[in-house]
């Protein structure tokens, strides 16, 4: 009887091993052996998954986004936030504070960076993007129809500044130690960004 | 009588030509040969002043870095404009609303991912970086001093946050050509993005 593959898992571990190596050694240490090394797989095994190195780059930046957008999912379900506690999990979970956090902005800068010369990482990474801004979006209409959030402001642009401010703090403390010591200094990162770009827009107390 | 060789100028044009191969072709497309091409030099010579790529990259790196900075201290040096004015037209001169600041974008969000795997880019991504902060920093503390800027909260956590603003829309909008859109259809994306940050610590006319 043929062994029974699981070809999806196959894939995912695959694009865990890529996103392992990136996140160790940047875009120029993920080779096709690299991959199949970390994976624990033939060279062989591995272009039966993915047929070119490009491809396998491809699906390791879709499994760090459908991770990323599990997590924004959770927060959006999160009970008895308001919005302003929920816009702040939201930053809070991309800011490089931890191992995880760190790994992924790391990999998504490698993405950001490659953007400019590959085509299909462009679609993918507009989309990643995309789905925290309308996330972010949803969430800021909400606390305007509540009232928590004045309504000076469009959701949507209020969206673009708040997903701007968090990933270019999480992008420079990714880079700076002392950027990184600032962020981990705060009692609230999250809050704190939050409110800086709503400002007034927002009470004193949430 | 041998012929005089202006060996600064010629470290000048291969790091300008390094740039333009990253801002085409992205981090991927340089090697010294390709380097060599577009500075229209043999490998031979070019190797004359390079001894491995990272050092040409670095250089490259130092080139993008020095022209920013360039452009920076200008700003500094105009004449009769207010802290928020002068801010603005800092965070004007790094959004990619040409095609020589979306360059100059691309380059440096290519030594952005490098900076997780390379430590001698770190470095001076980290001084760029920190050159641009500072800067904003003394033109808000300026601004407190002369009661333009409220003075609510530190001159330097306002600099890292509109660093961090002006860098993030920056990044997004050279991914993303909807949000670019939106940055060229601001009547004045520096001013407005200088408020944000600001928010009521600014006075409604500047």
């Amino acid at each position: 009887m043929p062994k029974v593959v699981d070809h999806d898992r196959r894939r995912e571990q695959l694009a865990d091993a890529a996103l392992s190596l990136i996140a160790k050694h940047g875009m120029r240490g993920v080779t096709t052996r690299a991959v199949a090394e970390e994976a624990g797989w033939s060279t062989g095994v591995l272009t039966h998954y993915s047929k070119s190195l490009s491809e396998l780059l491809l699906a390791a930046l879709r499994r760090a986004a459908e991770l990323q957008g599990r997590i924004f999912r959770e927060m959006r379900a999160e009970k008895d936030l308001d919005a302003v506690q929920r816009l702040a999990l939201i930053v809070d979970s991309v800011l490089p504070l931890d191992d995880r956090r760190m790994a992924m902005n790391r990999i998504f800068s490698v993405y950001y960076a490659e953007v400019g010369v590959n085509e299909a990482t462009r679609d993918e990474v507009i989309d990643y993007l995309d789905q925290w801004r309308r996330l972010v979006e949803r969430i800021v209409r909400s606390g305007q129809e509540d009232g928590s959030i004045a309504s000076t402001r469009s959701p949507a642009q209020l969206a673009v500044d708040i997903v701007a401010l968090a990933d270019g703090l999480s992008i420079h403390a990714s880079i700076d130690p002392r950027i990184l010591e600032r962020l981990q200094a705060e009692p609230a990162p999250g809050v704190r960004i939050v409110r800086t770009v709503l400002g007034s827009d927002v009470g004193v107390t949430s």
